[in-house]
């Protein structure tokens, strides 16, 4: 629904734990007026994702934190309505840091555009296209390079990243397990993608579970999660085994500071390497991965599922269902009509 | 002193925390008749180093434990004493596991010679030019890989491995800052080895002292010692930092599990990278470090010290000085003459 004024989500004060709806404040905002470069975005779809929570801590993190009284950061697709600036005329649909708002005033710095006739759904440059393909690409085989026969493991396997990394290992040619936190989860990696095997980490012990289905170890470990699922896959790792530690979600609202993993002396014994990840630093080769990742989806290889929420309103009483793992897909918010 | 028995310290029963000599048993038995293949070695230094605890434990580790029973594993020079093989005649200069005891009878296997005249002090075969030159090499180089200018830090920097990190870092360009147990260690440190700065963790809050000494922040990090001193450098790490796992002695003795750093996340704001690290990985490449080292030696640029004590009868007592921080130098048993 386009409106004419602009509603925003802005920083109230910074979450405690879980983020609370009240840490948002709602405001509007008449719409404003171009000057020479900028143009009006009109947003479409919004991406909510774990690591927005990292962003509002005031401790240092790969971004700046957002400050409070600030419109939420926020990754989205949009469609530009008014232009000043001739690289983005009107009508063209972008990609970026659009905010928590009906529309973002921008200069085209760090916007990429879309194709003008998508060959995919919109929603899917804020998954298998966007941030979450090149994430779930660039981690697993720039860092994991994983090898035909090999194991992995992916925590957070059901998950936007998981999930396209277990689905790339399989083309790899390696042995799939998933950790995830639901029966329809596991039955949806191990029916619908090709998981090898798959464990309810809320009804198993990960430990033991990962032992029957890991045979000859752990070689990659695609890591989203941390905490217990960590330490039980430091203990089964092989021998120059590679950890692509890509998201900590099981801490990412505690309150307490939260100890490494206790089998961190493994990563000695088997002369692992532990590589942290932030797919900003691929954005100036994405091509290599968005000509595979839309090749093997055309094959029928890899699958996504999207979990599309409508209205801006309901961004902040949304967000907890990455947090409390009840999103069944990416999670996006539809902000306006395509 | 050359004996006619062989005298051996055998694993009484496995440490719980420290080392106690109760945990060996002294045992004595005659001299062994050499079958075919088979060389006599008498024993003359044994290096004494952090990672023989972990040989201790039950777990698993990068060797198998050693078993109650057996004679204590222990890297050694020394030289053939009788020989029924023609690879290792009368004579030979040895470097390998030989054991806690005065002869070991061996066949040759994982056996190296020394040079027949050597330029160096045997010694040196247990540290510059042994396992501990090879970890400090081949770990700071091509596990670390610094670059001219950058910021390297060392924890255990007055240890036998430390103190030789430091100087290669010295000599690729590196500003060098070390952390050590003793004043005297600093000074050491700093004054003979040419260290841009020292940390004494006993007196000083390491995280303030190395945001003084570190005002670019960290980009490479040996790490000999965990716990809080990782932590704190977890929390200084640049963009892209590779921190070289080489030892955590802060947890050997442990009896209760050791959590890994609260700075965990650090890893992946940083993008760093974590490795493990066992120099036997390294040895069908040990000409490379050897020429080096002994090069960087003879010019003045690599200075190291031993810390010699006398008698085999004093291992079990005196392997605590490495974990006590009283040791001064690369800590050796002599076992006999050379």
């Amino acid at each position: 629904m386009a409106v004419n004024v602009n509603r925003q989500w802005r920083l109230a004060e910074r979450p405690v734990g879980m983020i609370a709806p009240s840490n948002f404040k709602w405001s509007q905002e008449p719409l404003p007026t171009l000057e020479e470069g900028q143009i009006l975005v009109r947003n479409i779809y919004l991406s909510l994702d774990p690591t927005n929570r990292g962003w509002l801590g005031e401790g240092e993190n790969y971004l700046p934190p957002v400050d409070t009284g600030e419109v939420m950061r926020g990754f989205g697709v949009g469609v530009v309505e008014q232009s000043r600036n001739v690289n983005f005329p009107e009508g063209t649909l972008v990609e970026g840091f659009l905010g928590w708002q009906d529309y973002a005033l921008l200069d085209g710095t760090n916007l990429h555009k879309l194709p003008s006739n998508p060959s995919m759904p919109l929603t899917a440059y804020l998954g298998l296209l966007g941030f979450i393909g090149m994430t779930a690409y660039f981690g697993l085989l720039h860092i994991g390079k994983p090898k035909v026969g090999e194991t992995l493991v992916v925590s957070g396997a059901a998950g936007a990243v998981g999930s396209l990394v277990g689905q790339i290992g399989k083309i790899m040619g390696c042995r799939v397990v998933g950790i995830a936190g639901s029966e329809e989860k596991c039955r949806w990696l191990k029916e619908e993608l090709g998981f090898d095997a798959a464990i309810n980490y809320k009804t198993e012990s990960v430990l033991e579970s990962l032992q029957q289905h890991c045979p000859s170890g752990i070689d990659v470990y695609f890591e989203n999660v941390g905490g217990e699922i960590l330490d039980a896959v430091l203990k089964l790792i092989n021998l120059k085994a590679r950890i692509v530690l890509c998201g900590l979600i099981s801490q990412y609202n505690a309150t307490q500071p939260v100890p490494g993993p206790y089998n961190f002396i493994n990563i000695i014994t088997k002369r692992a390497k532990v590589e942290g990840f932030i797919v900003l630093d691929y954005f100036n080769r994405t091509q290599e991965a968005l000509s595979n990742l839309s090749e093997w989806y055309a094959q029928g290889k890899i699958k996504y599922r999207v979990d599309v929420i409508d209205g801006l309103e309901n961004a902040p009483r949304t967000i907890n269902k990455l947090f409390n793992g009840t999103n069944q897909g990416k999670l996006i918010i539809k902000i306006s009509d395509e």
